[in-house]
């Protein structure tokens, strides 16, 4: 690792317990970084590991997506690597808030080195909500910690397609979530590195909305054979969120929202 | 062309006279074959030629999205490439009996074959409504025709976005129906052939259902950057076209529905 560079722009004094909206789990975050946001709730409601499943989430940030998989006891165990020892670090804050240490096991690491820390085919599932912007489109933060997890400055999506496909065991599935407008590229990726699309699904806002969020899950060595689901539409007219976005929450936190 | 062995199946007492439903206009179809239905009508709202432009519709069959366009006056003229026979032959009679056989060209020859029969970059637009399915997929027609009108029995997604490629002038556009299903295999062979995605439309019958049909156009040579339409909606909950979807037909079609 080589943050020494981002070192200086993390204000500490900026970290915050938050709730995580599930079971009354709360997870360390900076407000000045990274909170997470319904994307990660969508692609943790959207993944569907099951029982015994060997779980890493890539590009993990504040591991956000698998506290959310450990609260609603959907993973019993899981990997979280991410990038930045800042977040490893309140991953592991995080982790012992909710005493579930012996639970998840964050590794610090470039998502483009796994082939040299992981054996091949080692995993089931991968999940991954990664920087969804092109390196260079629109206008960069001041923030280079920021810009790596809106943007591709650090990793793009082909890596996090041949890491997922050294990471899966054949017939593996990896979830992710993306932006529409990067679903060329997110097909083109998968199916590159022997990743088939199965299957899925643009979210929009409202009804009315154009999509802006799609979620998708692929298969190791699949043959292409692929669905498109319904759009899942966020709020209804009022505002609330609508009863399916909201099974993605689960009930409590919709009871909350 | 070698349709001998098609010839038989071709029941000329089903030919008919059916209503474009644009501006009265007419088109031969044979109801033993295919007749046309809304993908059509959707493609040809969808292609946005410009005046002058010079414009190719491949896999055109009777040639309804080429007599679409004329009948709206959307295009002066326009070529029709069509692997069968009896399908020029139809689209020779329904130009005579719209009195626009000086504005369409139909072409008999394989999709396969335009290098040879075409000069490199000599269309400013593409339209195609190809077949949808794989070849092998779901169950096959005893009809040749047929099949060649739903599976890839004699072209593929890849021979198309080749024609394409090769028709196209840099930074001419192509136009496109597909099934959603086949979006990442879509979306591969453009890029593969230089035809970059810049818009995607997903089509749906119901504001509930899951998408059935994408819209979308790409250009020759186009750096990367892809929009996400909102989702067309063809039908409101009474059963009527949406307002929408009813701009595709043009007004006077609207009425009629």
């Amino acid at each position: 690792m080589s943050e020494n560079q981002f070192e200086n722009i993390i204000d500490r004094t900026l970290e915050r317990i938050d709730d995580l909206n599930v079971n009354g789990w709360r997870i360390y975050q900076n407000s000045g970084l990274f909170r997470f946001g319904i994307d990660a709730v969508l692609l943790s409601g959207y993944a569907a590991p099951r029982e015994g499943e060997a779980v890493i989430d890539l590009c993990s940030g504040t591991g956000v997506i698998p506290f959310i998989l450990l609260a609603k006891n959907r993973v019993k165990e899981i990997t979280a690597l991410e990038y930045f020892e800042y977040f490893c670090s309140l991953i592991e804050k995080t982790a012992r808030l909710n005493s579930c240490a012996d639970r998840i096991k964050p590794v610090c690491e470039d998502v483009r080195n796994v082939g040299r820390i992981f054996v091949k085919n080692s995993f089931d599932v991968v999940t991954v909500n990664p920087p969804y912007e092109k390196n260079g489109h629109g206008i960069d933060s001041k923030n280079g910690i920021i810009n790596a997890a809106r943007r591709e400055t650090l990793c793009d999506i082909g890596d996090i397609a041949r890491a997922a496909a050294h990471l899966l065991r054949p017939a593996g599935r990896l979830y992710m979530i993306h932006r529409p407008s990067r679903l060329c590229d997110v097909f083109c990726a998968l199916r590159q590195n022997g990743l088939e699309p199965r299957r899925y699904r643009l979210v929009q806002s409202y009804a009315d909305s154009a999509p802006s969020m799609v979620l998708l899950w692929a298969v190791k060595g699949g043959a292409p054979y692929l669905e498109a689901e319904k759009n899942l539409v966020i709020y209804d007219k009022n505002g609330g969120l609508t009863a399916e976005c909201a099974a993605f929450y689960g009930r409590e936190a919709y009871e909350r929202v």
